[in-house]
């Protein structure tokens, strides 16, 4: 299979497939998902994805309708259906089906999954960011469907030609992107937000994190405002798709790119441990 | 037809019509809605209810996919089609269909309706409300399918055994309702937050102020807040389902209801204006 869909056991080419209008991601958005990389069959930090899935629904109160074994037996099921080990693996969980109203359905919840041809690039190019407000909810470290202020400004990014948008609270705060977390080497010493309420703890963050614990780098997980983008030696952003992004232009002006030798050895460690996971 | 579901030409009955996994409400809440009441086959206050789903859509660069005299046209054609002409009748648009990817598609936008038998009900009792801390984003003037919050607010108010949650932002400002407008009485005086941000311009609220404005009661849109509520003469909450709700109870403990006359007034004013352009 090309591109698969899965729906509650439903399988078919996922452009054919289709889902009831009564389930309640189609009135409220109502539901949490989670999105990963497959190489050679095998995804990426897959524990990790299933732990969050069911800490995002948990936090929503949606049951998730299978267990974690389940799951990721599932997820192993369907990859070998598929023409190629390389993919992005997408799973979500909906809040059930029924007649359009706020509170809580009866039913069980939905279970969601997608499989699409994909690979990393290691070697992406450094990128172009935009600044924006974070205008988002005070939910963010739940990995919900509710993603408009994240469409609205990544369409911004791209009309701009850029890659991804670097939302701030009122007062300068960086939060994370529209759809990666966002890091910066100062001095030696890698920078993130804390994860409170308003990042998404983030898997890619977590293992950059790791890494710099294994190459001596300083941690500091406190906030860091827009005003300290400029004079960052580096401006990294992370998701599990594209784990470790290096930026070279802020808002149309140059920055980052400063501290290459560190830059690189963070790069290398986190795709070592990619590939090693993945089947060398 | 007893519950009819529309989407983009395909009609059938609601609980056995599907959609496409890959409609963009699946992965983002991508999309627009509006819902209104229809009595004897008329719309009330359509022409609002549309112009609002065209702002909301234009606010997030959605183009809607028909004229409003089209969209018009097709809701009268399809109620025609129902077994009863008491009905709500809602309709969305979703931004396209197409591989999940944040920034927008190529295509064109999807439209959806679905027709349910429904009454407004009068005489409804006095309700009990609770409050809650507003988590929500700041696009709550767009009325947008992205509606966790109000779902969990809704669950919760549904658990406490009550009708509705008062959302107030830090410093207690009162908003909005999970999903209704909430007004106070003080003094013979009708006060209502302003229609910023942070609240939807409700259709039944600005025809509450109409009737305001009939009835010599003075109207203030101003913020107000959750120290408001128990010193309150009357607390209504308005939605185009419940266009004039008492309240009777905030948080467990008794409130409003020191002002029936005028209450009573309102009340009269909103439905003598709906049954008058409904049939009578």
């Amino acid at each position: 299979m090309k591109e698969l869909g899965y729906y509650n056991g439903k399988i078919g080419e996922l452009s054919e497939m289709t889902v009831p209008m009564n389930d309640r991601v189609c009135w409220f958005g109502d539901g949490v998902y989670e999105a990963g990389m497959c190489r050679n069959g095998i995804v990426f930090a897959l524990d990790e994805h299933v732990d969050r899935l069911f800490r995002s629904a948990g936090m929503l109160q949606i049951r998730v309708p299978v267990s974690k074994e389940e799951l990721k037996n599932l997820l192993d099921d369907l990859i070998r259906q598929m023409d190629t080990g390389n993919l992005m693996v997408y799973f979500q969980v909906t809040r059930g089906t029924g007649p359009r109203g706020h509170a809580f359905p009866a039913g069980p919840a939905n279970l969601w999954i997608t499989l699409t041809p994909k690979e990393i690039n290691p070697d992406a190019a450094p990128v172009s960011l935009i600044t924006g407000e974070d205008t988002r909810f005070f939910h963010c470290n739940i990995k919900t469907l509710n993603l408009i202020p994240s469409v609205m400004a990544n369409e911004r990014a791209k009309q701009a030609g850029c890659y991804e948008c670097v939302f701030f609270r009122p007062g300068g705060r960086v939060t994370e992107c529209s759809h990666s977390n966002v890091h910066i080497l100062k001095d030696g010493v890698f920078r993130t937000a804390p994860t409170d309420n308003l990042i998404l703890p983030g898997i890619a963050r977590a293992h950059l994190i790791a890494a710099c614990g294994r190459l001596g780098i300083p941690v500091i997980e406190e906030p860091f405002t827009v005003e300290d983008l400029p004079d960052a030696d580096e401006i990294i952003t992370s998701s599990s798709t594209a784990p470790c992004i290096r930026a070279c232009r802020v808002d149309g002006r140059d920055a980052g790119m400063r501290d290459p030798e560190r830059f690189a050895a963070l790069h290398q460690a986190i795709f070592d441990e990619y590939f090693a996971q993945t089947g060398g």
